[in-house]
């Protein structure tokens, strides 16, 4: 918000820091309770409460008139979904976003996943009733900012490990959900993993399909053609490809030697940029009829 | 082999280091050039020339009357195995082991994917016809010492990327020959990727099987009852839990909510030990009839 | 260059990469042979070519007309210095730099501790005949990106060591050169380390003075006063805090109970942005009569 | 204690944890409240508790009968002293640890700077009224388990950062009274920094000297002859010649082209087995009349 040219910082709140102030992109910002905040001089609230507790405050928020995009998952589908609140994958859900008073802005899991997906659920490529594989890793800014013994460095580092194995991890609904919506007919196997690096999110998916593709990325080039934040490799991305930036890139190939038509879809964000933040700027720049690319970089 | 009570090091070739000395272990040792071989003096020869390149000398140790731990690929399944040259994985081919004059030390990637899997599929509960989908993740000395600049620090800190991908991977073979000649009639998507650590494989494989089990991990503990080097683990496994040791750990769930019944089975080594050097001492142990475990940090 | 609204990039060249391309900043860039180098088209040219190979070319550019940054070292002071070429140490050479055809841009190490050391040195505090003591760090690309067993990933993890020890490097000529230029009576003591991290340089400097200062950042404030690119803090400066941006951070504490007064002044800078391209952008701003600050992440 | 052969392990005792077991070694240990501890049980207790809480169970646990290694600063020089308790510099105090009930087991900082400095203060050859300046970087590990913010992984990577400047440092009172005690006449500048490495410190160490010495290495070797852990090395050493070995590896050079004859001293030990569990061992080893070498990773 503080780097972008169409946006003007009113008040930052935050319960625990209040009172504090923290330096930021070459500013010191200063922090008020949450009940301080002057909602009704706000254009546009990003709510980035903690799950459960943001509802009530999005409630709040739109009451007093300003737009509202709520970075929590309790407005997510899956989740406490609800009407008329789009879920703002925007590439998939732009129109919706547009005229919405408030949105949903997606997890960083499933910001990855779902943008991955969409374009061969939607051209019905999914094999159906078959078990789409993804396994993913993140940094461990995708744990948040609490200090916990496990995401200590000396933990962390040289480290890597399995969480929420099982099907347990609670961005699984939410993708679930998304991709019912969207027409497929599959189950998912989601393994997530925590990376020894600060941020970025990659998941490899395996996916059965109906048919082998000549052109495996051509589905996606079709879907995604004119998208700014969309990138498409036939080499597999990786983390430093897409770290600082508001963008996915994905690549696709097709699993050889095997009997069963099989795509291997590769795509990677960084979890704090298009998974999370930077993602929300691009759902409040279409919300308030601006440039869908003002102050997010490329 | 300086820090096992029951070798002695005859002598240590590199062609490319002929001349030159390394301190391993507190000791300084001296490297001769390969033609300088004193095969005739050696019990057991340990080969880890490139892969091409060890076969003629697996021959010449052999004929020299030592016998031979190969750590390339030349003599492995899915390579070109020969008659009479026992797969050393060891928990699965003790037997052979014992009485061989020459062994082919498996892969990395596939000693932790083959240990994990072999259990179930010689139970015959891996699905027919269905694919296992296996995302592995390596540490860099899993790519060896050879300057590159893709494993310069600076290009792998704070990444993390996939390759070889669409089942390219010249490891993908051996994995295939060994699950047919175990008995199971499955395809393998393999998509290794590299991990920003240093040492370190884990492998994160989802097994479609005939039906659901009870309790998960009973056939690895049926299996493997006794083994020194196999530890069984309720949680998942991590690559801090291995490293430097002669050790795999293997853990199985159940993936939960969907149709077809699946287990999420995750196994780790240090691909330096168990995925190669100690896995290589202790085929080498059983072929000179000492204690198995002798000299293997466990 | 490719981000800067005021310059135009005429050509790239890189007789090692000449006929390949590079993704750079969204922008796919190719490279020719420097022989075809338009130098004649050129408003400036930066030569980032190596030690010893840059002063030709510098030359040639220059009787095209051009105007020239020199990032190697062939013309920084202690080297092969050349009259009329400012070094451009910005901040203390300013006027020199804007109006001079040839700039020879400073190194990284040297950038950062010259710059924390000037104003105690041109306020004639530093203790005559006193040794200054150097301890610094660079991340791994303070290399280059020629691979090298000793920069590889898995020798770099979890290591730190010093190199260039007895004040051998290569870098000590620069700063005794500059220091004395400033009028110091001082002896410097340099011993650079190599950190487990990309970039970032953070150097602590132990200075004998005459006397302790009240208020120890005054005379940076004073020194540096309007400065964009230079800020003083009361907290040791930490690499996160500079690196990706053209700026230098520089604490100054008095050492606590000990006899001769001594500060420990502490600089970070990013090696590859403040220690080299940045500055060599702020150069180049300056020559060309634009914004300093143009093009720069401040 | 448990990889030890001559050790046995009667009770841990963990306040926090009481109740809880961890697995270590490959053997499950389970906690108990430190009131339940068995004093009278044990031939020897390390006591690791916190500093300020450590000193009353030395007392508890010695007059029980138990000899101890008390791993807190309470009874450190410089801290609570006391009579009849020789600091654990085991190189230097041998034969009063021999002959000790209690011994207080030095700090991971003083325990590399002291054994680098030793030598040269014991001859005489430091500089009267000089300034030792000490630049020392330390592994995340230094700063203890307990969860803080600062030492979450995704702050420490790709940082490095300077701390307790201004010589004010808990560790600063131990070097300053061991220093004094060894006859030097010197202040010390100190100035540790945090590495994002799990462990492992590394000083480096400018010492004024009162004439250059021809064999810088010589007064070490001297000094040091026989002695199982320390390593003296003409190249610098690094973290990773340390890590997981029970020894100090130091080198000296001259610094060239400066005035006053100065010395680099540069030191590396594992902060948690020679700056801090190993030592304790080495130490219990002697006071136990044991082989002093034994259970320690050399």
């Amino acid at each position: 918000v503080l780097q972008h040219p169409g946006l003007h910082l009113e008040f930052a709140s935050a319960n625990s820091q209040a009172g504090q102030t923290a330096l930021i992109a070459g500013q010191r910002v200063g922090f008020i309770d949450n009940e301080e905040s002057a909602l009704a001089d706000a254009a546009l609230v990003f709510s980035a409460l903690p799950h459960g507790a943001s509802a009530e405050w999005v409630d709040r928020a739109a009451a007093s008139g300003a737009k509202v995009v709520d970075l929590s998952s309790d407005l997510r589908p899956g989740n406490g979904h609800a009407d008329g609140v789009p879920y703002g994958l925007t590439e998939l859900t732009r129109q919706a976003v547009e005229s919405a008073a408030v949105v949903a802005n997606p997890g960083c899991y499933p910001t990855a996943i779902l943008l991955a997906l969409a374009p061969l659920i939607k051209k019905g490529l999914t094999k159906p009733g078959a078990t789409i594989s993804i396994s993913a890793a993140s940094g461990v800014t995708g744990a948040g900012f609490t200090p916990r013994p496990d995401l200590l460095f000396a933990e962390v580092t040289e480290d890597f490990r399995a969480y929420s194995v099982a099907n347990q991890h609670r961005h699984l609904a939410e993708m679930r959900a998304v991709i019912a919506e969207l027409g497929a007919d599959n189950d998912l196997v989601f393994v997530p993993h925590l990376l020894p690096v600060a941020r970025g999110i990659l998941a490899t998916i395996t996916v059965p399909v109906t048919e082998e593709p000549g052109n495996p990325l051509e589905v996606w080039e079709e879907a995604y053609s004119g998208e700014p934040f969309i990138e498409l490799t036939s080499e597999a991305p990786s983390l430093r490809d897409v770290v600082r930036r508001n963008v996915i890139r994905i690549s696709c190939t097709v699993a050889k030697g095997i009997r069963q038509p099989t795509l291997i879809v590769i795509a990677a964000i960084d979890n704090l940029v298009k998974g999370a933040a930077g993602q929300a700027v691009q759902n409040a720049n279409i919300m308030l009829g601006m440039d869908e690319t003002l102050g997010l970089p490329a």
